[in-house]
């Protein structure tokens, strides 16, 4: 859903999004447009890496920049500063790098309703006629394309004062070592709540709400959040990862853009599949034994995702959303943040967690 | 090649050698266990991929860091500083990074004599009957330990003081545009003198050796290299993809640890194969044209570099590497180094060079 779709929605209308549409897209393009002048100075003749990862920063829902920029605001500065937005586009950029690596990890098809980069660059091989394996090409041009993206947005974040960099090196961190933790819980197939909730909060709880408003607000000189609003971050950003969790698993593919079952095809150490270790009856534990090997297929997911439902799993993941964001939105009233700061973190936790795509 | 097997073969005993095994490699082994560190506080059960990287970084000639050791050294510094061991150790983590994507990109089987990381995790993988397609988890791993190589990398470059950072910013673009060329070079069988070269120069030359001395000396506060020395870099770093697009038809593959003919398989855009382009006869012309399609065989491209040899493009190639060299040793001579400082950098473009592996 890209911010325009929201806007159009009517879900969020509020100052984050005129920032991101009227300033941080254009400062964004002005980044890749002197990054091709750069190339073309030093002789190459095509740049499609850069095109395609523009294409590709315009179709999110931008909501890193959105949370930064309302870590910046809690300390009432002007949000509008040429370090916010080189902030935000290093987020953004980031992002890329996250998405376009993390579909090549897991081998996806689509992403955001369309082909997943590496699908659409080996789709354009194929019709360019280019010499190679046009899957191969794809994944090579897509990885390369995520390195450009991290590259970037390194040199758009090392030129940040040293305590938003500070931020800035535990968000990358975080990221990392959460997406290790996914395939390494994955790999060894292993269902303990602690690894679960540490791959939620580190891939994305952290990095997508915490970090972004840590970040905002370190740039606007406050080096430390309100408590409450630090716990509002942690608890927004699980929640934004159990909703990711349950979409993977019964969301509509229409409109997550993202076929179902991949993640119970993999056996990913979800909160979900951590919650199903304990509650399943026989039968489903049986199914969940089997995930990440051969011998599961997709009529299995679709029978697993059945049991997941049945014995309270879905449900209590439900449970934990809601309870994660009505304790967020609570402590957020009682920081005495500016009422329209406050009205914005409760917009922005709902669009991040009560999202069907 | 590991530094150690250099000194045991007396090529290189200087003092640069001195500082990457006295020096530099106990420091990159402290920055990645104070990483494992940090990964136990945050609740990672497992740390794979450090003591993979540990293992990895530990293997290679390590040329990077002692070209800026020797950039340092013009300056007349001492050169065993915090910055300085900071810089190389980022420089070697680079590297990592890039060797290890520059693999999934060719899908290489092997490096340095061994299986390429992808290849060694899936190994593993197999061993431990892990879930899921041992290729694809070694695949992901790698993908997500080169990241973590470059996340670790950038952190430690954005410490620099700015000169020096502004120097590894460059040596990043470089070589990421370095990297784009190759692979749509080869994408689109481009035979042109100017794309081969352009390759040749980001993709290693200024980032293997004239980016490294730049460095080094913007650590020693010289902020731009004596031109001579500049010169001497660029042509070096040339000669050290020359002689590696050599190595890879025709080395041998027991000396270089890479199958030869990758490259003549792809129809990568090198040098070697621009200057063919100019001088081979037609059964030679024929057999260039099909590289990179999947007509074209090993068999193929042994015949292939038995016509590079005859027509001459081999011996143009190996003399621009003699007579880069030369020039680069006399501007060495010209610049009023230090005796000892211009008798490294003529034993180091030695190296760089004539090697066989």
């Amino acid at each position: 859903m890209s911010v325009n779709a929201c806007q159009a929605d009517g879900i969020l209308t509020s100052a984050d999004v005129t920032f991101v549409t009227g300033d941080l897209q254009p400062y964004l393009a002005g980044v890749l447009t002197r990054e091709g002048t750069a190339w073309k100075e030093q002789g190459a003749p095509w740049w499609d890496p850069l095109e395609m990862l523009g294409a590709y920063i315009d179709g999110g829902k931008a909501l890193r920049p959105r949370f930064c920029y309302w870590g910046h605001a809690v300390a009432g500065e002007d949000a509008s500063t040429q370090l916010l937005l080189q902030a935000c586009a290093a987020l953004e950029l980031l992002h890329a790098f996250a998405l376009i690596h993390d579909d090549l990890m897991d081998d996806s098809d689509t992403r955001r309703g369309r082909p997943a980069l590496h699908r659409e660059i080996a789709a354009q091989h194929r019709r360019r006629g280019w010499a190679g394996d046009p899957d191969s090409n794809g994944r090579a041009m897509a990885l390369l394309t995520g390195d450009l993206a991290f590259a970037i947005a390194s040199r758009l974040a090392a030129a940040l004062p040293p305590p938003a960099f500070t931020v800035w090196r535990r968000m990358v961190d975080q990221l990392v070592l959460g997406q290790f933790l996914d395939l390494a819980g994955t790999a060894r197939q292993d269902r303990s709540h602690e690894v679960a909730r540490a791959t939620t909060l580190l891939k994305s709880g952290q990095y997508t709400v915490t970090g972004p408003l840590r970040l905002g607000a370190a740039l606007a000189g406050v080096p430390h959040l309100p408590a409450g609003l630090s716990r509002y971050g942690d608890l927004v950003g699980e929640a934004f990862q159990l909703r990711d969790d349950l979409l993977g698993v019964f969301g509509d593919p229409r409109r997550t853009g993202k076929p179902v079952g991949e993640d119970l095809l993999s056996g990913k150490p979800t909160q979900l599949l951590a919650c199903a270790a304990d509650m399943l009856p026989p039968r489903g534990q049986a199914l969940l034994a089997r995930t990440g090997t051969a011998a599961f297929t997709g009529a299995d997911a679709a029978e697993l995702a059945g049991e997941l439902a049945r014995c309270g799993a879905r449900d209590r993941v439900e449970r934990k959303i809601r309870d994660n964001v009505r304790v967020a939105c609570a402590l957020v009233n009682r920081d005495g943040l500016p009422p329209h700061v406050a009205a914005a973190l409760h917009g922005l936790a709902m669009a991040a967690t009560a999202r069907q795509q």
